[in-house]
């Protein structure tokens, strides 16, 4: 084992544009976005495609919480498989798109449903293109989560976050040394203790509005407690025991487009179930509590327009609901 | 693996008596407890000696927190080995008892320093027998552990105790099925939960002062959150989280005896570093953080009388001193 995690790299890397730039142009109905419920990359997606009401024009497959060595499997399907591809393995879509495929087999996927081909598993260019080249489809009141005036902001703030959060969970979880692991921990909490900081008088990261950066983020928050506290050791305390990250949270939780895509039961399932070198028996624990998610979190009071000049969305569509907190 | 965690038999179960009751005689000098700082059963017993000041009679060696499939063994001391019995392996005490010995190598053990054979590892009689055969050598104004008033309610509570906390979390930890795991993490929580409303109005378990009692469910409590929360996934919530068990095992753990027994590294270098069928990786976390332990826990406030008639040890021995919380 690596002395370091080292994330592999993403294998399919085609964009969808509208200007013609690529030969994937966006069109309604051409594509299929596959995700799992329990994968922080694949949430992204789930909520920008929530935010933005892309729900008409770009369905949404979603693989079970469990995979084998094959690949993410669509195990909570009628019959194991997804309903407009008919593929049992996600890896089956990856296989026709490049035969012989050798490289992660990740969600987000998008898929051409004529083809049955992935065209894309590249999630941070993905979740870039659904909100700079789908335009035309947005709802109507959809936010701006790239205002252009502080594209570079949110880069530069989405980066240490990928590096010291959403990746450094998995440094913690996947450290091949005591050291190792003490170093991504350590930068882990250093990062969140700045994040804190900079949350204690802003409603969101950026602007004073929702913006991918938020998005990017909440996306390894929500998942703390769940799975990385216990299942990473990423354990110098729970999200609980941060007031402001926890307060910032609840507010994106109860925000339609965040809470509304996260079922803690799939998270626990797939973590657990699935890295078999960290947790041997596979069992899932029962805890923690989540009822708090939806405990009032006072961040009103520092101002802020969620949607900017928009609107939340609207509900889920039926098909797509997650399961009450309990 | 069995479904349920089964704890093996103890191997030697003599008494050490003052009425004659027993080949072995309480006698000043004469005996060595064998403990590990990480052990909670061991604890218990570090406890009792403090609390009623038998230190000058009855020494102590201290185990380190790791240990081979041969036994727990002397790796912090010098050379390797305990310095009073010269040996390395503490199965070597087991073995001169009985040879072949073929039951666990357990702490707390009392070995007879001539002969450096185990007398007993039986800790429930043994901190019985300290706190009844040994009172001649009690130190003034020890407390009244075992108050004959309250005994069947003392033994009532610690038989609900044992099987459902001390072992109920090594039940949850050491589950071979979801079933089973279940099974006892809800048995442990709806005990806590009834241990909780139990203290909310009264400071100490049974009666108003400090009972072997609230020694036994304290050793369990102080190791939740650096231990059993994450490692044996008894994660509904962290004893932090518990405010009524929390505020209780706060003012144990700042009353003389307790809190200066207490090696957080060690205990968790024992938990996550012995079970590599849980923790394959053998890697430690650095959570959580400790420092809340000794925050005021205003349970003076409920009254009680900790010491009964008797007063608080005075400070440990140097040579058992314990690092400071970090």
């Amino acid at each position: 084992m690596a002395q370091e995690f080292v994330r592999a790299p993403l294998g399919v890397q085609e964009r969808i544009t509208a200007d013609g730039s690529s030969p994937w142009p966006v069109e309604a109905g051409r594509y299929r976005l596959v995700v799992a419920r329990a994968c922080p990359w694949a949430n992204r997606t789930v909520i920008v495609r929530r935010l933005l009401g892309l729900e008409p024009v770009l369905s949404m497959g979603i693989a079970g919480p469990l995979h084998d060595e094959r690949s993410w499997r669509f195990h909570n399907d009628p019959g194991d498989r997804d309903p407009v591809l008919g593929i049992e393995w996600l890896r089956d879509a990856y296989e026709k798109a490049i035969p012989g495929y050798d490289k992660g087999v990740t969600v987000p996927a998008v898929v051409e449903v004529a083809s049955g081909k992935v065209v894309t598993n590249a999630y941070k260019e993905l979740e870039f293109d659904l909100a700079t080249q789908w335009t035309a489809h947005h709802r109507e009141g959809a936010p701006d989560l790239f205002p252009e005036a502080h594209r570079d902001e949110i880069e530069a703030l989405s980066e240490q976050v990928f590096h010291d959060v959403n990746n450094g969970v998995y440094k913690c979880g996947f450290a091949g040394s005591q050291a190792a692991y003490d170093r991504a921990h350590e930068a882990l909490f250093a990062r969140l203790d700045a994040l804190s900081e900079r949350l204690a008088d802003r409603r969101y990261l950026v602007g004073d509005t929702i913006t991918e950066a938020d998005v990017r983020l909440w996306v390894t928050l929500v998942r703390f407690d769940a799975a990385y506290h216990g299942h990473f050791k990423a354990n110098r305390q729970k999200l609980t025991e941060m007031p402001v990250l926890w307060a910032y949270a609840r507010d994106l939780f109860q925000t339609p487009g965040f809470g509304d895509t996260i079922d803690f039961a799939q998270i626990k399932q797939h973590y657990y179930g699935v890295h078999r070198t960290i947790n041997p028996t596979g069992i899932v624990p029962r805890g923690p509590l989540t009822s708090g998610w939806l405990t009032p979190h006072g961040r009103e009071a520092l101002g802020g327009r969620p949607f900017g000049d928009g609107t939340p969305p609207g509900p889920p569509l039926e098909s797509e609901c997650v399961p009450p907190l309990t």
